[in-house]
C-alpha cells in the first residue's frame, strides 16, 4: 500500500460511525489579537480525547480477517495506547499495549478500562522491543506503531478532509509535529483541495527535529528533548519524512513559554481543555512566526488530555 | 414590576441577539457512571463566560431611554461586573463598577476593557454601599443588583427556557445557588413546561444559606462562607427567597472535596472549562444527594471563569 490522496479518502469511508466529527470552533477573541480569522478542529473532543483514533481505526479496520483474529499490538503509553486498545476492542479482537513499568497508574487505568491486555516492561527503548517482539512471536499480533505506517498516516489525514470540508475556503492548516502522522496526513489531505492550502508543521523549539531534519535532508532525531508538550517528544519516521519533505510547506517552532501562555490563553478564553501538544501551533503563530494577517488560518488542536493537579495546584 | 413565567419569556426576547444560544452538550462517561442521562447547557461558553450577561443585558435593555442616559452602576468583583459593563457598552450607555481595592488585578482589566468606569474603595460592605450612593447620587444611574432584582431573575431564567426548549423531556433541572438569581429563574421558567420539571438547588456545604433559610421559613444568611466556589458566597437575597420557597423543589449540598473531584472530572472526561460554581450540582449528584437513576437530568454549568496558575502549578 502506497499512502496518497486516495488512501485518506479510503481511510474517511472506512472509519465513518467510528471516530467522532468534530467540532470546529471559532474565537473573537484570537481574532482580533490576530487580525486574522482562525478556524479550531477540535480533536480534543475526539474518542479518546485526541486525533490518534483516526490512525488506529483506520488500521485496525484494514486489517484482513485472518490478520484481525491473532490481534494487534503496540508499544505506547500515550494517546496511541488508548486509541489502539478502542479501535480492537469496536472490532471485537484483542489489543496487547507494551508500557514501561514506570507508566503513570492512570495512562495504565484507561488502557485496561478500553479492555486491552497490558504487558510491562523495563523502562528502555531496547526492553520495549525486545518485549513487542516475542510477544508478536507468541500471538502472531499485527504491530500497529503510533505513527510510522501508511494506514495510521492515512487515518490522521481524515481530520484534515473534514475541517476542509467544513471551512473550503482555508488558507493554510498549522498541526503539531511529533512523529509526523498528523501533519503527513493533513498534507495529503490538503494537496487534493480546489485551492491551495499551505500546510505547516508546528514543534516545540527544543524538540525542533522536524526543522533541523527538512534543513539537512536526513533525518536527525531529537535526542530525548525535554518540553511539556509531550506528545511532541518523538521524532520522525522513515515513512512520514519524506511526505513531509515533498508535501509541507514549513515548520514552525514555539518556545516552552509561549507554549504554556498559549494553552492557558485557550483554556481560559475559549473555554476548552487542550493538552500542552495542541497549544503549538497557536503559540508559533502568536510569536509571530507565521504571517497570518488577514487569512483564514485553520489549526487542529490534537488532543485534550491533560491530568489536572489537585487543590492546591488549580488556581492561583 | 412583578418577576413571573411571562417576565422570564418578555426577557427571552429582549435580549435575543445579545446573548448566546448556548450549546447543551452530553457525557457518554457520566451517563454510564450514574446510570442517567444527563445534559448540561453550557453557560461558560457564554458572552463573558457565565451566564450573568443574560441578567445584566434584559435589566439594560428595559431601562426607559432617560434611565439609560444617565447610566448604570452595580458592585462586585465577580462575572456580574463584566456583564453589565458588556451589556451597557452594548446599549451605548455608561457603567461604573464599584470594586474594592483588593481586587484582583486581571478582574479589574476585564471589566475596563469592556468599557466600564471603575470606582475603587475600601474592602468593607460599609464602603462599598456609601461608594454606590454616592455615585448614584452624582450620576443618576441607575442601580443593578448581582440577583435580586426582577428584571435580572427574569433574565437569568432565559438559560433554563432554552434548555427545555432543546430538551423538553428533562425530568430535573439542577443549578447552583448564590444569590438565588439563576435558581429562581429557572423554577419560573420551568413552571410553564408542558411537563412537570423538577428544579433543584445546589450550594456548597459550608455555605448552605439557602438550604437553612427554606428549613427556617426566613433568610439566614451565611457569614463569609470559605468556599472554593466562589460565586456562591452571597446569600440570598429579598426577592429571591420568596420564589425560590415557592417554586424551588429542594435543595442539596456538596463538600469541598465533591466539588473540586467534579470539577476535575468534568474537565478531564468532558474537555471543557467550567468555574468551580458550575461543579456544585454534578458534585451533589456524584454524592448521591439527588436520585437520578433513570432519569433524564438537566445540569446548567453556570460559568467558566478560572485562572490558570503557572507552570509548576498547572500540571501534575
Amino acid at each position: 500500500m502506497v499512502v496518497d490522496l486516495e488512501a485518506v479518502r479510503a481511510a474517511r469511508e472506512r472509519i465513518k460511525g467510528h471516530v467522532h466529527r468534530t467540532p470546529v470552533l471559532r474565537s473573537s477573541y484570537f481574532d482580533q489579537k490576530l487580525g486574522a480569522e482562525l478556524f479550531f478542529k477540535c480533536e480534543n473532543f475526539q474518542k479518546v480525547g485526541a486525533f490518534k483514533i483516526r490512525g488506529a481505526s483506520n488500521a485496525v479496520l484494514s486489517l484482513s480477517d485472518e490478520e484481525a483474529a491473532r490481534g494487534v499490538c503496540a508499544h505506547s503509553s500515550g494517546n496511541h495506547a488508548q486509541a489502539l486498545a478502542l479501535a480492537a476492542r469496536r472490532r471485537g479482537i484483542k489489543a496487547c499495549i507494551i508500557m514501561p513499568k514506570t507508566a503513570p497508574c492512570v495512562k495504565l487505568g484507561a488502557v485496561r478500562d478500553y479492555g486491552a491486555e497490558i504487558l510491562l516492561c523495563e523502562p528502555t527503548q531496547q526492553a520495549r522491543e525486545e518485549t513487542t517482539r516475542q510477544y508478536i512471536e507468541d500471538s502472531g499480533a499485527t504491530y500497529i506503531p503510533s505513527y510510522d505506517d501508511d494506514r495510521v498516516i492515512a487515518g490522521q489525514g481524515t481530520a484534515a478532509l473534514e475541517f476542509l470540508e467544513e471551512v473550503p475556503e482555508l488558507d493554510m492548516i498549522l498541526v503539531p509535529v511529533g512523529g509526523g502522522g498528523l501533519v503527513s496526513g493533513t498534507a495529503l489531505a490538503a494537496s487534493g483541495h480546489a485551492t491551495p492550502v499551505k500546510v505547516i508543521g508546528s514543534e516545540p523549539e527544543c524538540a525542533d527535529d522536524a526543522r533541523r531534519s527538512l534543513e539537512a535532508g536526513r533525518i536527525l532525531p531529537s535526542d530525548n528533548p525535554d518540553t511539556i508538550a509531550d506528545g511532541l517528544r518523538t521524532s520522525l519516521g522513515q515513512r512520514t519524512f519524506p511526505l513531509i519533505q515533498r508535501f509541507v510547506d514549513s515548520i514552525v517552532t514555539a518556545s516552552e513559554e509561549s507554549i504554556l501562555l498559549a494553552m492557558r490563553n485557550i483554556w481560559e478564553r475559549m473555554k476548552i481543555v487542550v493538552e500542552p501538544s495542541s497549544a503549538v501551533p497557536l503559540a508559533a503563530v502568536l510569536e509571530k512566526q507565521v504571517d497570518v494577517k488577514g487569512k483564514k488560518v485553520g489549526i487542529i488542536f490534537s488532543g485534550g488530555n491533560v491530568e489536572f493537579s489537585r487543590r492546591s495546584a488549580l488556581l492561583n
